[in-house]
């Protein structure tokens, strides 16, 4: 099997798994609120963890809250900001928000709150006229993605951060694809909160974090026993926690940035020099290393996915969130493209554990599916039906 | 070392453990929500795992959906009472609710919404008459804990469901101690939602669940890329679902409650004989079999609980939410005893690892902190200050 879906999941490195196998066995179950030292070490575990998480993105231990995962943190951060800016009816996002982000404020939107949704060009980037001219005094909270789950653009985050700290909102930052991936800090731009997930950057799944700056207030989504300093109840996921603190280490030890992105180039050189009729979605500079989605011309995408998983090869419509979805890419959508582009589009993303064997096999395979694809199609433009 | 906090967190079963590590490895890593035949792998393992942890409370599969744990369960119940009841404004619950249904409840009454807490007596039994008198068609939700997680004592659950049904309202039960240890049954009661967590079941931490009848309407609370039909996104935790369906199978295979429940006779009527001036909290008849929560007449519990763990025992004030927390138990107030009989008391909670020998053990030793204490104790009913 060759996996390019590391935007969906990725696999477990096994140096962290091996950190979090004592925390699964019979002798280290304790709960890290306990008094007794059984208890104790399970905290002081968690400690640890925590340190690692905030020295990825330049923060202090007490800034970091775990989470379940990247849509809690979202969750969370949104229903902060509604809770603390009473006095503010409006968020702001933009147009290539991931559903956790999106989806929530659709809903906020039905209970009375205003949710601006902020353009992006063909390439994916932010308006930032726009954006800045959107800021108002209503603004409670501006949520920007830091870089894109589908396409990997990365957002003018900086930028963004300043003109909503101009405005007086606060400002949050959906990291769930960047951190682990590229140089991450919270210290670059006035951000308020920033959402992580571990299962990004080969950590385990169930575990994520919010960074809530030391200088921000804050009120909880999830309430009931006061865990993490009262940000986040629930007994903590002691393993998954360990997990990913090993995960952040590992990361901030080498992103291996420099290596995915010459695979990547390697496959998008590839695929584009032997494939006619491919063009590649958002801008090919300022992204993601890891991160190639490319639109084949004429070829239905669920088609092509299906061909490629049959030669043993995983990627990905765009979002892996809902099972069967075939809904066309809200995201390519939104860079301004047809639902015939959406649809004929695919997201390839690689990670530290892909080799260029499997690249140049991808390459061979997708030329040969979308061969196949192309000759069953009766002309260019139309969708084709697998199994008609 | 004698773990007798089982109603904290339990010891990961070796055969849960053996179930999850297939998916802690890098050979099946793959998102459940993916199309590829990796993903659909996963896919089948979560919906597995769905159709034991149905089966161990008489439920469809469909009717559960996986959440982070007890207290996202829990706050879900809540938000998803107050959105699709929106014409009523009450929630009633009882005054001995977990913190992860009491503390949302207090946060919600800032919102304005009413929370009517309905009083138990000294045996912690509910009072149904006061709970069907204040029921009203203002209440969007009544709740009942299922099991207390203090004192074990078993609330009237159906009763209760029956008079919300009677007056129109939703009816969720907590049942995460209840779950594993007693025989619970969805089809016992007009049950609309129930709360379960895996660790409270030698299930790994960071995994609950939410029956939610699939007569009732829903609302969820972590809106995105709606995993779990829509009821609950962000990426499953397949190795900690797998390992509930693992938990709940052996459950239900055997509760233990047998030979827990001598176990837990046999270190109660141990304490009874051997030392003087110790009172029972709670039902002793209408309880868990696992939990024995005890009053030492004149005993500072902290200073009895430092003790105990330098002798190896692991055991707690009651519930073991947040470290370093010198608050007296609401539980034991609630039941109408004193501030100084709540924090004389200590929780024991057994499982079924827990051996006749350790059981032995720690009654001995029991005896001697009790005794040392009650020495440098100045004189009965006072506090002992441990270090002075």
């Amino acid at each position: 099997m060759i996996y390019l879906d590391n935007n969906a999941t990725t696999a477990l490195d096994p140096l962290v798994r091996d950190e979090m196998l004592p925390w699964l066995g019979d002798e280290n179950y304790g709960n890290p609120s306990a008094g007794y030292r059984f208890g104790k070490r399970a905290r002081e575990a968690v400690e640890t963890a925590r340190a690692k998480v905030a020295e990825l993105i330049g923060a202090e231990p007490e800034e970091i809250t775990f989470t379940s995962g990247g849509t809690e943190s979202n969750n969370t951060a949104l229903e902060a900001a509604r809770r603390i800016r009473p006095d503010r009816n409006e968020f702001m996002i933009s147009a290539v928000e991931h559903s956790a982000i999106f989806e929530p404020c659709q809903f906020y939107e039905s209970t009375g709150l205003v949710c601006r949704m902020n353009p992006v060009d063909s390439y994916g980037h932010l308006d930032l006229d726009f954006w800045e001219a959107a800021l108002s005094d209503k603004t409670a909270l501006a949520s920007l993605i830091f870089a894109n789950n589908e396409t990997g653009v990365i957002s003018p985050v900086t930028e963004a951060a300043e003109a909503a700290a101009n405005a007086g909102a606060m400002f949050h930052t959906d990291a769930v694809q960047a951190v682990g991936k590229i140089p991450v800090s919270v210290n670059d731009a006035p951000i308020q909160m920033l959402s992580m997930s571990a299962h990004k950057l080969h950590g385990p799944k169930g575990v994520g974090a919010l960074f809530v700056s030391r200088n921000s207030r804050f009120h909880p989504l999830l309430i009931g026993g006061g865990q993490e300093d009262g940000r986040r109840s629930g007994t903590e996921n002691v393993a998954a926690i360990v997990g990913f603190g090993k995960a952040a280490e590992l990361a901030r030890a080498d992103f291996h940035a420099d290596s995915i992105g010459k695979l990547r180039d390697r496959f998008e050189n590839g695929v584009l020099e032997k494939i006619e009729g491919v063009e590649v979605n958002g801008d090919r500079e300022n992204r993601l290393p890891n991160t190639s989605n490319l639109y084949f011309t004429g070829v239905d995408g669920e088609g092509l996915l299906i061909l490629l998983d049959e030669a043993g090869i995983c990627c990905s419509p765009g979002s892996a969130c809902s099972t069967g979805s075939v809904e066309p890419s809200r995201i390519i959508k939104a860079m301004g493209f047809s639902t015939e582009r959406a649809r004929s589009s695919v997201r390839f993303s690689l990670s530290k554990f892909t080799t260029e064997s499997e690249i140049d096999e991808a390459v061979a395979q997708l030329e040969k599916a979308v061969s196949k694809l192309r000759v069953v199609m009766p002309k260019s433009g139309s969708r084709v039906v697998v199994n008609s």
